[in-house]
Parts: structure tokens; C-alpha cells; sequence
């Protein structure tokens, strides 16, 4: 059983070793609140995952990129930037003479989105023809002329001072944010990072408090550095969560282990409701509608950066596992894995990105939903994006062709049956939409939401975790009134 | 011989009907200044004009778009949404009783430049599809799936009011600025304009004072409606200028007739001085080189709307024709011609626009020089585009690849030679370089540029029309002050 450590310290910025029991566990240096006592058992989805371990013993690095039979990753061929075990040495060796580039938490979750191919088949942070390309056309054209989409720039940022250091250098290495070596960036090419247009050209505004520009593009340098990346070993981050963090390879082995005919994809940041297991069940209902007999689905929650007021990644998965563990999906035709990309909020340019890496991860069918990856306008009471233009975009994207999108049907708490069902407009009265902020709400001050609305076991997980943040405001209430 | 109308009234928004001899010039509700005294002679193209007069006389609305055998037009066929003479009265009968939409003087040059088939294969303003393909994608999906660029939104905008007035009719009549009733939109879709996120993603910036922004998006309504183009009659100005502006359709037939073997475009909205004179006549010397028998040289200024510093179009239309009197231009091998889009400022955006239309006009080679479509930050010193980007986004642009891109090389005054040449690295110091902001500052002084910089008979256009500029000053400030 994998080990999950929790700690409740409200300082930041942390590079601790912890010695426990079995492991030693390296807490990089990341901004995040550790717990001190858990509020949730560990490895609740263990029975599910561990039925694959064939799948984990087998995906090395340096082996071949497998190629799902149900949808291509773009490019053809699977990107795998991890160097094989048997040139790590002379690779770190290598490195240690080369100028280096530090990377924040946001930049190395971008390594990890390369290195493991979500991004296939970009091989490195853009270099200046892709990021316009990414920029104006939302894809890229490939050497053999087709055309793959690309809508968000995978870019990395560097100050004035690191560009000075890396002077005429053709190469690179590049440290994580507690020191490491992460790996290499070869054939480097340095180009001006206008983050005034970048923001713009992403996320069709420029208004302050976009959060992703507030985390990762304000406080960054004033260049962009593109080039050929390789890493030393893949990415982990010792959270207790790395075993969902399942690659686009191993997933795709998986749906070919579990002899799946169509795979599809639910994208989420969110806890899952009883809405979200009806549309997802309803997904597998027609899909086996339209004959296809071992239809999987891919709960696929987002793991990089979010807001700070979307539920954390561990509560998220404890949540989730709580939903499976209830039977609300089933963990036959399930598989749970952490997409590791940071979140941009940025609307219907981010969907394209969230459905494109699903076509590398080895999903044909996408479900996508009212405003994805949407949020409130940062200064203007509105959405910041049309609820509809995402699934519309999307449907419209160059290089998603392949892909089948599949349109949520809105669902809502049902008044009459008690429970969340398909919206009906022809007796709208009797139902109540629960909006995230609602739902937050509820959490927050112990309520409890209309019965059927979520599980009960998912629904205390969400309890415990307000409750203990709140507990952590008043313990930090009263250490300013003591002080 | 066309009459020009030069009138110097500076109060704008006039609407006069104006008897001359032969001609009742109606002159729109435009926002124009009218000189009462003519700076320059009229019609000084005529010579080359009227070479063409069997194109003029054939290209009657309603006849088949013609395909030039260099460049098939964007959709295979060439856009023309001129109602034929036949069905004219029954329209103008049937839009009688139509809700009106007010087209601003902007929205006409849109309603010309969709009706010609410089926007091919688009055969309206957009409607929600197609306006988010272009924001999103800079290009269209054709309903054969293949892909055509198309950079700028070309949308209509109207306000609450309006819409309430069309209410559910499927069909409206759209008025000039001056109340003529222009054409007709029908199966019309009305969707929300978003100015914050169309501006961002069109400009890549959301900066107070980008000059369309402010004369064309900032004070339109918070709708959008698209849907399929009719005009009664080709757009018409009556500016003594109506001859230049040539459509796609009499271009292609130009080109044919003078038996072109290559056509390429030169897109601009400033005077043509001997650098580029110089770029274009050494084009035509490549392509002589590259084994083609008869390029010929589309001359093409841009005829819409431009910021108030731009000197104006008559001015620049005069100063064309010294160019081509005084021989520094070969008007054998050139046509000069109106593009009739208004001015964006929108860089690496708007060029694709300014080549694209150029394929449907029958270019087949198109120049792009430094910061095509750029501008100054209208809020920082710096320019709003990287100079460089214009060239690389236009290379790389979906539904161009059918294009060849001749990037310009840089010309500036050799101070050794005196003249306008290409710029020598090795001897960096003999050059100079002469902005647009100080050939202003030359012509507004009076003062003279370096000898060779531009023909005299050009130049002298330009001083002419600054002194007018000044004299018009210095009576605004007599007036003011004796008031």
C-alpha cells in the first residue's frame, strides 16, 4: 500500500525530508498547504488501479510508444521524452556543465505534459513558429502537412538574467523547483515573450485577475525559451497520488488490456455529483446504443495548478474514489487517472487542449459540457466566455476531426424525483440547478444538499474538507488576536 | 474624363447633393473633409485606366465570376452578390417592407468588400460559426472540408433597438449611411458581440486607442447579426475616385487580357516612396528570373477607413500616379487599383486578411515587408507587434499555402549612392533610414527629403497636401481666436 502524508502547516514554501516507515519521501519546494492529519484514508481506488499492474510493470521508459487501435495520437507516434535508463548517467553528467534554467511548480508541470507525450507530437516548450502558430490558429502544422491542434502556447518564460546567463549556448538544463535536475533542452531558440498578446490572443481578454496569468505569466520573465526537451525520469511529485498519475501510455496499454472499443474521456476540476455520474452513465448507455460493446470510461480530473478556491487535487481524488466506492460509477468500465496539465481558465481555446491530450491518452469520444473550462469574468458580473462557445469551438477545432465530441445534455436536481435527472424545459419549475458556488455553500456551512444530489461518502468528504479549513481560519484568527 | 469633386469645407458629417455639369454626386453622410480647392489634377491614371475599358464595359452584375488560370479564388468561385439588373425593382419592392439595419460608413466598405468577392467564399457577415472560426482559427471550413483563410471577423454589429425592431423576421433591408436602401441579409441569425474578447483576440491587445476599435467596435451595439448578402448595385463613392476601385472580378479579367503569366500584390495605405518603388521593380526582376514572361504589378492602396495621421486616399491616389508618370513605375506592367477593406492595425492578424483577398482579386505572389498592418502601442513605446511576426504568421497561415509570400528586404537612403537601396550590413553607417513619422516631419517643414528618397512630383503632392493641412490650422486657430 502506497503511502500518503499529510501534514497541516500553513506556511509555504517547504523543502522538507520526511523519513517514514518504508519510504523517504522528498517534498519538492511547491506552494501548497500540507495537512497534518488526514482527513480521508489513503488509496481508496487501489482494488481498481491495482488490477493493472501489469500495465505499470511494462511501461518503462525507452520502450516503444504503443499505439492504441482506437484513435491515433497526433503526430502518429506517441511522444516519449523520459532517456532511457541506460543514459541517464552520461545525460546528468552532461548536464551539470550547462547553463541552467529554474523552473517553477507551473513550468514543471508543463515537463511532465511534454515529457509524457499529452502533447504529442510537440517535443519540447515551443519555439517561436509554434507559439504563433498555437497563437493565431490554435494547431500546428506538422512536416508531413497535416494538421494538428495545439490551442494553449506550452511555452517557458525566463528573466533577463538567466537569458545573460545562457549566453550563446545551444543547450540547457533544467532545475525543478526544489534543485533538481529535471532534464534538458537542447537546440535552444530565445524569442520575446509579449505577454500582453499572449493573454489576449488566449483568453480573448486582458482584464487582472485571470488566475493562471496572476500565477504563471505576470510574474514571469520577459523571453520565452524553446527547444528539445528530455527528462532524467518521469515526473513525480510524492504527494501519495503519483499512482494515478497515469501516463498516456500506460492508459492507452490499459484500454488495450481491458479490450476496450471505445474509450471516453470526462475532463473535471470539480467533485463529482450525481449529474456528472447520470450524463456519464448515460454516455455508456448510448455508446452501447450505437453497438459498441466494452465502452470505457476515463475520469481524467485535472492535477496541475487550479484556482485557490477549486477543491484541492487529494480531496478531488478522495472524492471521487468515495464515488466508486458507492457504485455510483462502476470501477469495471472505469478507469481514474490525473491529467497533470495546469489550469488556465481559459475557456474555449482550453477545451481544444483538454480534448486534444485525450486523443494521446487513447480516447475517441470527448464528453463536453456547458462552459468548459470556463469561469465568472474576473471585474464584470458574467461569465468570462458564452457558456456555449466551448462545446461550438470545439466541435469546430482544426486537428479534433478524428475526435468524437459528445454534448452534455444539462442535468439538474429533479424536485419531483428527487434526484439529479436530464433537464425537461416542459416542467422547468420543478427543477433546481445546484451551481458550484451553491454547492461550496452547502459544504461550507454543514448543510446538507437535497438528498440524491451527490453520495453521501463523496459528500463528507467535501464536509471534512471545508470543515478543516475553516478550523484553520479560526486557528489563524486567533493567532493574529494573541499576537 | 470623371470629374473629381474637391471641395475644403471642414464641417464633417455633410449630405449634399451636388450639381455639376454632366453629374448629380450625391456625397454620403461620411465623416470626410471636402478641400473646396482642388490640390492635384483629376484622373491621372486615366492613361493607364483606360487601356482597360473593354473590362469596364464587360463586367456587368449577374455575369459568372470569371477564374483567372493563376490563382483559383478561395472556394473555387468567385463571391458576387450584386443583384442582376432584372430582379433590381422586385428587391428593392421586397425590402420596402423589410425591418432596416443602419449600416455605418464602415459596415458599407464591409457590405462592398463581401459583395465583390474580395472575402470569397463568404457570402454574408458572419454568422456565430463562422465569426468563432475566424476569432479562433483565422480560417473557415468549407463545406468540402477544405480550409480557407479568413483572418478578420466581417461582422455587422447593431444595437438593442434594432433588434427589437427585426424581431423575428428572418430577413432585414440594409440602409447606407445616407439612407439609400443598399441590399438585403437574409436567414439571419443575431448573436452576442463581445467586444472585450473580439478585440483581444483580433489585436492581441485590448489597449484604449486602437483606432478601428474606437471608430467602429467601442460605439456599436452589443449584437452581431450575420447572414447571406444581397446588394442592388455595386458600392459606389463618388469621389472622383470610383474608377480605381476595381473588383476581383474586372482585376481577374485585366490580368487576363494583358496576358499575366504572374500577379503580385503590393498592399499599402502610405505614399510609395523610391524604396519601395525599388522593392517592387526588383520583384518584377526575380520573377523575370525565375523564367515568367509577363508579371505584372498590382498596386494596391488601401481605400477604407484609416487613422486620422494616415494621409488621406485622394491624397495617396494622386501621389501614386506622379509615381507612375515620373517612370518609377512601369505603368505597362502595373495596375493600380482600390482595395476597398477598411484598416484594421491588427499586424500578423490583419495581413492574412490583406493576402487573402489579394488571392480572390487573382495575385498569385504577394510582398510583405516589416510590420505589415502595424502600428505604434497606442499606450507604450513600443511597437504592437514584434515587426517580424507579420511575415512568419503570414508563411504559416492556413488556407494561403496556394500563396507565394515574397518577404520584402529592407530598403533604406544609401547616403554613398543617394538613393534608395537595399541595406548592406557590411556598411551599416552610409544608410539612413526615413520613417513614416519623418517623412511627415519633412513634408509639414516644407523641407526637403534626401535627393532620390521619392520623385519630386510625388513629393510634391505630399507638401501640397500638408501645407493645405496648415493653412486649414491656422484659420481653425484665426476662427478661435477672433471668436
Amino acid at each position: 500500500m502506497s503511502l500518503t502524508i499529510i501534514l497541516h502547516v500553513t506556511t509555504s514554501y517547504l523543502n522538507l525530508n520526511l523519513n517514514t516507515s518504508k519510504n523517504t519521501t522528498k517534498v519538492a519546494n511547491f506552494k501548497v498547504k500540507l495537512r497534518t492529519k488526514p482527513i480521508y484514508h489513503c488509496d481508496p481506488l487501489l482494488s481498481v488501479v491495482s488490477n493493472n499492474s501489469a500495465m505499470h510493470a511494462s511501461a518503462q521508459p525507452g520502450q516503444p510508444a504503443i499505439r492504441s487501435s482506437l484513435i491515433d495520437p497526433d503526430g502518429g507516434a506517441l511522444v516519449d521524452l523520459v532517456v532511457p535508463e541506460s543514459k541517464k548517467a552520461s545525460k546528468a553528467l552532461e548536464a551539470e556543465s550547462l547553463p541552467k534554467v529554474n523552473l517553477t511548480k507551473v513550468d514543471l508541470e508543463w515537463v511532465h505534459v511534454i515529457s509524457e507525450g499529452w502533447a504529442s507530437p510537440l517535443r519540447g516548450f515551443m519555439r517561436e513558429d509554434q507559439y504563433l502558430q498555437s497563437l493565431h490558429f490554435n494547431s500546428l502544422r506538422t512536416q508531413d502537412g497535416s494538421v494538428v491542434n495545439m490551442s494553449l502556447p506550452i511555452v517557458l518564460a525566463i528573466d533577463d538574467e538567466t537569458k545573460e546567463r545562457i549566453g550563446s549556448s545551444p543547450i540547457v538544463g533544467l532545475l525543478g523547483p526544489n534543485g533538481d535536475l529535471i532534464g534538458i533542452l537542447s537546440s535552444i531558440e530565445i524569442y520575446k515573450h509579449n505577454k500582453e498578446e499572449r493573454i489576449a490572443r488566449t483568453w480573448g481578454s486582458t482584464a487582472p485577475g485571470l488566475p493562471y496569468v496572476e500565477e504563471a505569466i505576470t510574474p514571469a520573465g520577459n523571453w520565452l525559451i524553446g527547444g528539445d526537451l528530455e527528462v532524467l525520469e518521469h515526473i513525480k511529485y510524492n504527494d501519495g497520488l503519483d499512482h494515478y498519475r497515469l501516463s498516456p501510455q500506460q492508459l492507452r496499454k490499459e484500454f488495450d488490456r481491458r479490450q476496450a472499443d471505445a474509450v471516453f474521456a470526462f475532463q473535471l476540476r470539480n467533485p463529482v455529483h450525481n449529474g456528472h455520474a447520470l450524463l456519464m452513465n448515460d454516455t455508456r448507455r448510448r455508446l452501447l446504443e450505437m453497438g459498441y460493446k466494452n465502452p470505457i470510461l476515463l475520469l481524467h480530473p485535472l492535477g496541475g495548478f487550479t484556482k485557490p478556491d477549486d477543491v484541492p487535487l487529494d480531496v478531488r481524488m478522495e472524492q471521487h474514489s468515495k464515488v466508486l466506492e458507492d457504485g455510483v460509477l462502476d470501477p469495471e468500465t472505469t478507469i481514474v487517472g490525473i491529467f497533470p496539465s495546469p489550469m488556465h481558465y481559459a475557456g474555449p481555446t482550453e477545451v481544444q487542449w483538454h480534448a486534444k491530450a485525450r486523443i494521446n491518452a487513447g480516447a475517441n469520444f470527448y464528453i463536453v459540457g456547458r462552459d468548459p473550462a470556463g469561469m465568472g469574468h474576473p471585474t464584470e458580473k458574467r461569465d468570462l466566455y458564452d457558456p456555449d462557445h466551448g462545446k461550438k469551438v470545439l466541435s469546430m477545432a482544426p486537428g479534433l476531426e478524428k475526435l468524437n465530441i459528445l454534448p452534455f445534455r444539462v442535468a439538474a436536481y429533479d424536485n419531483v424525483e428527487k434526484k439529479m435527472a436530464f433537464f425537461d424545459p416542459s416542467r422547468a419549475k420543478d427543477f433546481l440547478f445546484i451551481s458550484g458556488t451553491k454547492m461550496r455553500a452547502f459544504a461550507k456551512s454543514g448543510e446538507s444538499p437535497p438528498d440524491g444530489f451527490m453520495c453521501p461518502g463523496g459528500w463528507k468528504v467535501l464536509v471534512n474538507y471545508y470543515e478543516s479549513l475553516q478550523t484553520e481560519e479560526a486557528s489563524e484568527q486567533q493567532a493574529v488576536l494573541s499576537a
